[in-house]
């Protein structure tokens, strides 16, 4: 017998941990999806809700965190609140989904996760969706859901999403900031799609690797939140990376190595961070699109979370 | 003007509150899923369980109760943990959903109405569905479960469930009487699915006012949980109009009056009292299967929950 006196850097480069089996259930959840989307003709925007829906089962439920149904500022949406959480100091979360499907219910025990391993409580909103209502109404309603947790006296408000509601999660406090209002003291974008042009590299070059996203499904969202083309895809709050990013907030974006919008990711980190935010970007290896929703399943997932706890702390 | 000295008797012999548009939701959401499984051609088992997943929509999330996931007696399930209560008395909760659909998901903010308004915990099993699992893996999941709880030192275990998981919340004692089990404290059965042979006269007289019950429906789920008529339909553990329910412990039944499963509720009522059952039924005018699903939405489900309360108490 011999021993390799040392083994290939790539081995001890990667945060992933492949022989955990349960790191791979959103991957399988998104290929499921993909299937359905492929062979199923004339899926309506009403079944797609549907499906979507189930998002929420890549997530364990949390323990210890009840829950709330509220309208904020005229929003609906649900309070996760984790015993003994700090309830002066809220996360408003906007859920991904193309601006279009997902929802409150799909996102409420990953929003519970955050709260619970922040030690706060998250709101998380039903906002208006594509197409039904275009841009901005997803940006109006969470500025109205803002103004009234202030006026509700709380001051400390996080925004953060995923996905398109973490392109929400930086256009809302840039909406703030252009009406003179005071802003969230962080902002968390999970794998935000922002790029409303589709010209990001790894759309391409992480096709083979991303298990759900597909420029054609890019496409479809886009014509519903941009209203069929009637709205320039880079107005700034629906798509920052075309806004100008100084003063925003602490920004903590992450995202998956193998996912298809990694580099929405990365150039929001490279343009926030010349724009002189404070930015700390997590990019995790072999990651699918959104991996924190395996919250309580995943052990990536919850490394994810602890890390994002100790920034808020920081 | 003139006024009119007795009002019809009809209009006071109705428990329904038809002036609250709240009590529709149930109805609306059922005319919805009608709509799509007569308009989308091919609809897989997979696409039907995620429109049925949409079932806790009709629930408004209940405050002050915490979810933890747990496997009992090897199978998977979500407890409901409403604060304060008593977690030595348990409702062990079969869901609904032709033994092929739903989820404990999908009846988690039910089963936690039910529980917190009780006092008590509750269990809702994923027992194994149909069509990959004909009949009995659906009872053998629940005895499996029941008898694990029993080995955890709980001895006060109610079996509860609606639709075809009112009819297992029957046959899961039943099956423990047969095999000299103890059996469950009480049983409750929301709108119960037994008849596996679609004899009941409501299902042609409450056709038009039941939004989402129909003979063709419910002969797809026959043919899945009996293995495609290889399973006699008069089989006692799947059909529990054809057992003797002689034994049972007090057992509450409910359902709604314009459902076209009201003979079911009616017949097992009927059946346990001839013997010797102590039996309650409650049928509440202008409801829709499973009316429950309202709590915390529309008054009627509100009442129906606590009167539950207090027969429970009793």
């Amino acid at each position: 017998m011999t021993t390799t006196p040392s083994a290939p850097a790539a081995d001890l480069t990667t945060d992933s941990v492949q022989s955990d089996p349960r790191s791979d259930g959103l991957r399988a959840l998104y290929a499921d999806w993909a299937e359905i989307l492929a062979t199923t003709p004339g899926l309506t925007t009403r079944l797609f809700r549907s499906i979507f829906d189930e998002w929420h089962q890549a997530t364990r439920e949390p323990e210890d965190v009840t829950y709330r149904e509220d309208t904020v500022g005229g929003v609906p949406g649900i309070w996760a609140l984790p015993l003994g959480a700090d309830t002066t100091t809220v996360l408003l979360y906007t859920h991904g989904g193309g601006f279009a499907v997902g929802s409150a219910a799909s996102h409420r025990k990953l929003a519970a996760h955050v709260a619970k391993a922040l030690g706060v409580t998250a709101f998380v909103l039903d906002y208006r969706r594509a197409p039904e209502h275009p841009h901005p109404a997803q940006v109006e309603d969470g500025v109205a859901a803002f103004t009234a947790l202030r006026e509700r006296g709380i001051t400390d408000i996080t925004t953060i999403g995923d996905s398109a509601g973490g392109n929400l999660a930086v256009a809302i406090p840039l909406a703030l900031r252009e009406q003179g209002l005071p802003l969230p003291t962080r902002v968390i974008a999970f794998s935000p799609w922002l790029d409303m042009e589709n010209s990001g590299e790894t759309l391409v070059t992480n096709d083979a690797t991303d298990a759900l996203i597909t420029v054609p499904l890019l496409e479809g969202m886009i014509a519903g939140v941009l209203a069929g083309g009637r709205i320039d895809p880079r107005t700034p709050l629906a798509n920052p990376l075309h806004a100008d990013l100084t003063g925003l907030p602490p920004l903590y974006i992450n995202a998956g190595a193998a996912e298809s919008l990694l580099d929405d990711a990365t150039r929001l980190a490279e343009q926030a961070r010349a724009a002189g935010v404070d930015v700390t970007l997590s990019v995790v290896g072999d990651m699918q699109h959104v991996f924190p929703f395996m919250a309580g399943n995943a052990p990536e997932a919850d490394a994810e979370i602890a890390a994002i706890a100790a920034w808020f702390r920081a």
